[in-house]
C-alpha cells in the first residue's frame, strides 16, 4: 500500500477501506507517513469529506494510537462531556459537581485553550496550588471517593489527534467536519468513558459559525459514538454572545462559585440544568429528563454541588479558602467600566469579539509560550435583550496591562444596540441524540 | 505574511496575489516555508485552480527561482520544442536536427523520464559513449557552430520547480493542469529560449485523457508564454497508441536513424513535419508553413537532417558508426514475436498498456535508482486501422531479462479488434495558438 495512492483515491472522490485508514494513522504515528502526505490527505478529505464508516474507523484508529484509559476501577456508568468551545464557557466546572453530587461518576481529561481565553484546565489552575497533573491511578482513586476528577491528558493518550491537529493548524485544515470529529471523539473515547455528552457550540464565537454546520458536526459525532458503541447525545448550544457574564480565568471561576451557590446567569444555568439531565439518565441515575433536572435543582438549592466542588479542589490539592471566600481572588490592578452612551436594547454582544479583547487584555494565550494572566478579562453587566439607559454599566475590563485603549475600543465595538426590543436566543436551540 | 492564510484563502476559491505567490515560491525553495504546507497549498490549487495572471506569476517566480540562462550568444532567434510525454515519444531526436538542418537554433535542455521508458536524455545515452552532461557554455558554442544541443538540465535550472515536481508527485497533486503548466513553462523560459512550441499529447499514454483537459493545458501554457513575452504555440497530438512503432531507448534511436533517412512511421513523420514548419515559422527562416513543410521534407530527402543528427552525436562525444550503421546497437538476448490469433482489423493498441510492458521489460525506471536496459522494448509491426491475418506478427519484444511470460499477457490485452474497418485517429488534434 502506497500513501500516495489513498490521497489520489481520496483525492477523487472515493470512499478509503478501513485497512487503507488504519495504514495512514498507524504510518502517521509511528512516523513512517511523512507530514507532507498527511496534510495533502487532509486537504482531500476537506474537500471531499468522508462517510460515516470512514470516520468511525478513522476515529477508532486515532484512539488506538497510544493508551486507552481503563475506567472499569470505576464502578458505575461513567459519563463524560466534552464542548466545542466558545467565550466564557465555564460549563464544566459547573455541570461536573452538580451530576457528581447527584451519584454520576465524571473521569475527566481536558486541554489548554489557544486562542480567546483558556482552557479548562486553565481556569481551574487559577484556583492557588491547584493540581491537575494526576497518574491516571490518582485520577480514578479521586472518581471513587468523591465521583469527580478533572485532569490534564497523559502525553500517551491519542498521539495521533496530537501530531494531526498540530499539523491542521498550520495547513489550513481545521474547519473539516470529518476531521474536527474524529479529534474529539477519538479523544474522549480514549479517557475511557461509557458515555458522552457532546456540548456543540453554534454562532460567531464558535468553530461552527451556524446551525446547518453545527447540526452536522453534531449528527457525525453521535454516529460516530453509536458505531462504537457508546451513549452518545448532542446539545446545540447558542454562542452568539458570551456564555454566562464572566470571561476570563479566575473571573470564571468566581461565576462557577456563585453559580454553585444558586447565583448563576440564566443561559449558563440552563445549559447545565439541560446536559446534566440528559448525563443523569445516560448514567441510569433517573429514569427521564424531568426527573433528573429536578434532582439538579435540588443539589444547587440544598448546597451539594458547592460542597462536590469544594471537595474536587480539595482532593486537586487547591487552595478551598478561596473557594470559601472569593473576594480572595487577586483583582487586576486596572478596572475599567464601560458604560452605555444612549439608551437602547443591546441587540448583539459579539462572542468572538469580547474573547479577543479578553485575550488581548491577557486572558489568552496567542501563542503555547505565552502565560495566562488569570486574573484579566471581561464581566458583561448585561445580556442580549437587555435594555440599557445612557450611563449605565454594560461590562467591567480587568487587566494589568496599561495602554489598553485599543481593547477598550474593541470591547465597544462588539456591542449593537437597537431601538426596537429585542429576544435573545435560547441558549439550547437543538438535543440530537 | 503567513503560508497558513495563504493556503486558507486558495482553499476558499480565491486569488491570490502576486505578492503572495512570490512569498510561496521563495519561501519554499529556501527552505523556509515546510513541504507540508506546500502540498497542501497544492492540493488547494488542485481543486480551486488558478487564473491566468496567478499561472503567469508563479512560473514566472518559477523560473526565477534559480538561474536563467542567458542564449544572447547565440545569434538569432532560438527555439525550443517541449513534450508533455508518450509512449514511443523520440520526435525531438528527429525534429531537432530537421530544423536545425533548415538553419533554425535549438539548444535544447531535457530531463530523465520516469516510469514508462527513458526520457530524451536517455535515448541519446543509448548511443555508446554520448555525452549529456555540458556546461552552457558548451552548449552555446555548440549551437553556434552547429546549429543544434541536446543536454541534461543544470541542477541550479528551477530549483523551485524540482522541489515542486518531487512533492506533487508524492502527494497526489501531479494532475493539476496550473501546476503541469507552470512547472512546463518556467523550465522552458529559464532555459533561455526565444520561441517555444508545445507538445500537447493527447489520450490514455499521455498526461490528458481526453481533448478538453488537454486543451485547457495547451490554452493555459500559451497564455503563460504570452503573458511573458515568448512566441508560444501548441500543437495538441494523438497518444491513444504509441507514437511511431519502436517503445525502448536503443530501438527508438534507430527508428530515429530510419526516420532521418527518409523511412519514419507516418505519425512520427506527420508531427516532425506539422511542429518542424511552425517552429521554422518561429526562427523567421520562413515566411509560412507551407513553405517550411517543403523546406523539411528536402533535408529529410538530400540527408541534411541526417548529417545533422550525426554532426550533434559527434559534437556530443557519441560513437557516430552506430549511428552509420545502426546494426551495431546491442540486441536483447531475447527476442519474442506476437502474432494476431485470428484475422481482424486493429482498433485499439493501448499506448499505456505497451509502456508498462516495456518498463516491464528493462526499457524504463520504476524509481530514479533502477538503471535502464537500452536494447529492452518493444517495436510495434502494426498500428491502429491496419487489417492483420492470423498468423501475422503484431510487434516484437525485446528483453534481458527471464520469465516475462505476465508482461507478453499484458502486451496482447493492450491490443483490441475489430471485424469492421478502423480508421486511426490523425496524429495532429489541434494546433492553438
Amino acid at each position: 500500500m502506497r500513501m500516495v495512492d489513498l490521497i489520489i483515491k481520496k483525492r477523487d472522490g472515493h470512499e478509503l477501506t478501513d485497512q487503507e485508514i488504519a495504514f495512514w494513522i498507524k504510518g502517521y504515528t509511528d512516523g513512517s507517513i511523512p507530514d507532507y502526505q498527511s496534510s495533502a490527505m487532509n486537504m482531500a478529505i476537506f474537500y471531499k469529506g468522508m462517510n460515516n464508516r470512514e470516520i468511525a474507523t478513522l476515529t477508532d484508529c486515532m484512539e488506538h494510537s497510544g493508551e486507552v484509559i481503563d475506567l472499569s476501577a470505576i464502578k458505575g456508568i461513567k459519563v463524560d462531556k466534552h464542548s466545542t468551545g466558545g467565550v466564557g464557557d465555564k460549563t464544566s466546572l459547573v455541570l461536573g459537581p452538580m451530576v457528581a453530587a447527584c451519584g454520576a461518576k465524571l473521569a475527566k481529561m481536558s486541554g489548554r485553550g489557544l486562542g480567546h481565553t483558556g482552557g479548562t484546565l486553565d481556569k481551574l489552575e487559577s484556583i492557588p496550588n491547584l493540581c491537575v497533573r494526576k497518574t491516571k491511578e490518582e485520577m480514578i482513586d479521586q472518581v471513587n471517593k468523591i465521583g469527580i476528577a478533572i485532569i490534564g491528558q497523559t502525553q500517551s493518550l491519542v498521539p495521533a489527534d496530537k501530531k494531526l491537529y498540530a499539523l491542521r493548524d498550520v495547513t489550513g485544515t481545521v474547519e473539516s467536519i470529518p476531521l474536527i470529529a474524529a479529534s474529539v471523539m477519538s479523544k474522549k473515547l480514549a479517557s475511557g468513558t461509557d458515555a458522552i455528552i457532546l456540548d456543540v457550540t453554534v454562532g460567531e464565537g464558535a468553530f461552527m459559525k451556524n446551525m446547518d454546520s453545527a447540526r452536522t458536526l453534531a449528527h457525525t459525532m453521535v454516529n460516530i459514538g453509536k458505531s462504537l458503541k457508546r451513549d452518545t447525545i448532542a446539545v446545540l448550544s447558542d454562542m452568539s454572545e458570551p456564555l454566562g457574564n464572566a470571561v476570563g480565568n479566575s473571573l470564571e471561576v468566581k461565576e462557577v462559585i456563585a453559580a454553585l451557590h444558586g447565583h448563576g446567569p440564566k443561559d449558563l444555568m440552563e445549559l447545565c440544568y439541560t446536559s446534566g439531565s440528559i448525563m443523569l439518565v445516560q448514567a441510569k441515575i433517573c429514569k427521564s429528563r424531568e426527573e433528573a433536572r429536578n434532582k439538579l435543582e435540588e443539589v444547587i438549592q440544598n448546597g451539594a454541588a458547592f460542597n462536590k466542588f469544594v471537595e474536587m479542589v480539595e482532593a486537586q490539592n487547591g487552595d478551598i479558602s478561596y473557594i470559601l471566600n472569593p473576594e480572595k481572588f487577586e483583582v487586576s490592578k486596572n478596572v475599567i467600566e464601560l458604560r452605555a452612551e444612549k439608551d437602547g436594547y443591546i441587540k448583539e454582544i459579539n462572542a468572538l469579539g469580547i474573547g479577543e479583547a479578553a485575550m488581548k487584555l491577557g486572558a489568552g494565550r496567542e501563542t503555547l509560550e505565552d502565560i495566562i494572566d488569570m486574573s484579566a478579562g471581561i464581566v458583561l453587566a448585561h445580556k442580549v435583550g437587555d435594555f440599557v439607559q445612557k450611563g449605565d454599566l454594560l461590562c467591567t475590563a480587568y487587566t494589568n496591562k496599561e495602554d489598553v485603549d485599543n481593547v477598550l475600543e474593541e470591547i465597544v465595538n462588539a456591542y449593537e444596540f437597537s431601538d426596537d426590543p429585542v429576544w435573545a436566543l435560547p441558549v439550547i436551540r437543538e438535543i440530537i441524540s
